[in-house]
């Protein structure tokens, strides 16, 4: 008994009977005693239909008409969701994101929320209607032109919506059953979590876990908004994002490491012989950030006494690699350094765990744990609750499935450690 | 030089060359210096695929649900125009019937424009935009739910847009040429109307004449609205729908026929052996129009003496016969006739022309022509301007050339004719 905000993606929608399955299991929600909220994505691969449609008619689409295109996706599958579920003989309306009250900034293609306002959305579940909004979209607070708000914004919506309507809980339905403490594809014994705090969730969706993304795990934190991340296909409980593990989970029983990802999609940038004066990193670092690239890890070495020069390597992502490496180019004379070293061949692995907080041991156990299988460290990073390093991408995978091992999160050993082992 | 409203159908934009070909003639049109504001159809198929879409999910979708479905349309038609105008270097801005200030009825799938308020289209042309508005769309004005005007709805969203931003003309872009004085598959003699004013569009398109609908035609005679019906395929002028006949064209020149229309969708009942009394008539008709069925001509034979009993006679559209042969049937009792005939082998023949008025000897020389035909009168109707007969459907299409001889209509003869020819 409650308000449930639940959002459905694309694959789950996919197709009339993708429509129909989801539409069942509203109305079970609905039936066990809840109000209910719906936000939907477009269907299968409409969205890319219509991206094609737009590439037939102009090379540059205008992101205002790109943005006005792309919601008919929504548009299509929230109206056909909210005829089935009446189909079933409950009452569904059906909202686009202005209906809804999602207030965006102006970024076409990667708008923000910045308020949602769901004063339709409240009138109909209060006269006993089921709601379903369109994901991925909303309006410019200033101009009413529509937007939409990029990737992961459907889920983003889900979310902002649930805060605003003070709901429950936001149900997250995916092709996968929650969240796993490593990728299974990667490490068949991973585990599914039954709770992953927001901070994990956080780190982890930025180090490369891609079942939520950044900016839906960061509006539930603000609003301290439990996600349930579960599977369309089946009723098993998934994995609550919440703000602690459970009061339950002593410290004695509380895993260190929540989670292990991985990402391949980062590259490396070295800058050689860099003149190891004030300003000089900050003068590269501006320029990069400028042309509004995202940089993630940075290390600079020490300068050798003797030249006066040091080294400096970032990663970035490696869809920005081409254009990072155009223009500390064209800033090479002005900044004097030696030369230029580009690497696409990394992979970045990180532990994520709430855990390492009170463990001191974490980072000698991962490090000892990789030296094992042989694999170099080429760059580390930390925060408070995570570890990455970057090692060559061949060597990735091995990594992944001996920090597991070695941090017991196989499933066939115990699944709760620790404290005190020293590691 | 002045503001312009073009209106496109689904056949001009049916794929990315269409879309490219009217953004071609919509860039031309603001580069001769006028402000265009363009009203557009969904894409080819579209509206039909939504459809078919709809009818996987349930068999009766729900009215508020498939307006919401139908108008992703013309929500994809209007942007990817919008994108085919930025790439020739203009800028065009899409809008939502709802954006564009379209409000209507409730009557989801049917509903009626009550007023428009286009201010973010005036704002959008005077900030030298090209505005782009999807068609057959409104909001209910209470509600603020979509809705879809029904067949026609496009033409009618032009001309009420024009109307209400007092444009200079509606330009309405089809796949003829304008409109003719017979259908040119029947007639190939047929002449392209230079004008034809509001009352004689209106007849000709309540008698079956397709170029535009009814609804339009009340509308652009409502506000003085000149419509300019033309081929996107061409730059030849069409024909123009206007208050009165340009005063160039003196009485003696004056067609007093502007066209001849006909009608194959309509069937006739008749009521044999009706009692002749006071009300009876009023009942038979009065159930028919409770069930919202629109009877056309009615013929009721004077009663034979003998028995006090008359027969009644009357035509509609076939798709309202089987409902309507049963409503009768369930009635027969109460009102006492005898019995019911059905006959859906018949067909409609009109001449429309605002001379008729100042031209007794029409009627005269229609039934005349007919006569010489061969063909048999099985029911009258006038109006004002316009004489219709019913006559057996194979032998229309021979009416509509004879008629259309017997007024010098064709072609190879003069165009213009006839005052005080007596006929």
């Amino acid at each position: 008994m409650g308000l449930i905000v639940q959002k459905y993606g694309g694959s789950s929608v996919a197709d009339a009977e993708g429509l129909k399955r989801v539409a069942a299991r509203i109305v079970a929600t609905k039936k066990a005693g809840n109000q209910v909220v719906v936000v939907v994505s477009a269907m299968g691969d409409t969205t890319d239909e219509l991206i094609d449609l737009a590439n037939q008619v102009t090379p540059l689409p205008n992101g205002r008409e790109l943005d006005m295109l792309l919601t008919a996706g929504e548009r299509i599958s929230m109206a056909l969701l909210a005829m089935a579920i009446s189909n079933l003989g409950h009452e569904a309306r059906s909202f686009t994101g202005s209906q809804a009250g999602v207030l965006t900034t102006s970024a076409h293609g990667k708008a923000r929320i910045i308020d949602v306002k769901p004063s339709r959305i409240s009138e109909a579940i209060s006269e006993g209607a089921i709601a379903i909004v369109a994901g991925f979209q909303g309006i410019n607070q200033d101009t009413k032109d529509v937007t939409t708000l990029g990737r992961g914004g459907s889920d983003t919506t889900a979310v902002a919506l649930a805060a605003a309507l003070e709901a429950d809980v936001c149900e997250i339905y995916t092709d996968v059953d929650g969240v796993y403490s490593a990728d299974p594809r990667v490490v068949p014994s991973a585990q599914k979590l039954k709770t992953v705090t927001y901070e994990e969730m956080l780190e982890l969706a930025a180090s490369g876990a891609k079942v939520l993304h950044l900016r839906c795990v960061e509006y539930a934190r603000r609003y301290d908004l439990p996600i349930h991340v579960r599977s369309s296909f089946s009723n098993q409980e998934g994995t609550w994002v919440v703000k602690d593990h459970p009061e339950g989970d002593s410290d004695m029983e509380q895993a260190i490491i929540a989670g292990i990802a991985h990402d391949k999609s980062e590259a490396k940038v070295t800058i050689v012989g860099v003149p190891d004066r004030t300003g000089v990193a900050a003068r590269i670092f501006q320029t990069i950030a400028d042309a509004d690239i995202n940089i993630d890890m940075i290390v600079q070495n020490v300068s050798a006494a003797a030249t006066g020069l040091t080294d400096i390597s970032f990663t970035l992502p490696k869809s920005d690699g081409a254009e990072t490496t155009a223009i500390l180019n064209r800033i090479q004379g002005e900044v004097g350094f030696a030369s230029l070293q580009y690497d696409d061949q990394i992979g970045k692995l990180s532990l994520v765990g709430a855990g390492m907080r009170s463990h001191p041991g974490v980072t000698a156990t991962f490090f000892a744990c990789l030296s094992e299988a042989g694999i170099n460290i080429e760059m580390i990073s930390t925060s408070e609750i995570r570890i990455s390093i970057i090692c060559r991408v061949e060597d990735l995978e091995k990594g992944v499935k001996a920090a597991h091992s070695a941090f017991d999160l196989d499933a066939e050993g115990e699944a709760v450690v620790y404290a005190g082992s020293g590691r």
